[in-house]
């Protein structure tokens, strides 16, 4: 997860999904893989950071420009698919959260100095 | 980061703390840790669910009810203190952002079923 996004310019969407992955690979690395691929490939897509540790929690968090760009992914075909293999065997404990970015700052060792909202 | 945090009741407010590390550790886990435990106190704190993997990179969001809630921390002079540090040496990169939460939904492996927006 290097660099983190940044400079999306609120507001704009975040999906924030937490979850506890099961003990069960069955591909699971391959299908997160494509998801991320092709989630970049829709429209209004803005990125994503994602971070998950050894005990198998995670959270991950993309951004989007409109509601409507993400439901619109949320009903791609092969989005769709993913998510019922998510729930039937790669997913112990998930929790989505559709939310809407009103501010963004952050700062980077590079420089040193603040950079509100690029 | 178990169990997720959920059932919030949408709406209500988001920080998405996105950071990369650096390898200094100079006390970090026990700020952490302290960071943790004195939100939980603050007035419209609501929960959080946080996670690092190995090679640095976290995301931490926290949940609270209102965006004075979360100005209110802000100001907290210990936490103050601790962004100062977190700048000045344990985070190479990190960004922050505020965002309302409109729509919660999650699934448990317990019951398998659907749990929208408790």
């Amino acid at each position: 997860m290097t660099p983190l996004t940044s400079g999306f310019h609120p507001p704009y969407y975040a999906v924030i999904f937490s979850n506890q992955r099961t003990e069960m690979d069955a591909g699971y690395g391959d299908m997160a893989a494509r998801m991320l691929a092709l989630a970049a490939q829709q429209p209004g897509y803005l990125g994503v950071d994602s971070v998950r540790n050894a005990e198998g929690s995670g959270i991950t968090v993309s951004y989007w420009r409109t509601l409507d760009d993400i439901a619109a992914w949320r009903r791609h075909t092969e989005h769709t698919e993913a998510r019922h293999a998510g729930r039937a065997q790669w997913y112990r404990d998930f929790r989505v959260r559709i939310a809407k970015v009103e501010r963004e700052y952050g700062w980077q060792i590079q420089d040193g100095t603040a950079d509100p909202a690029a």
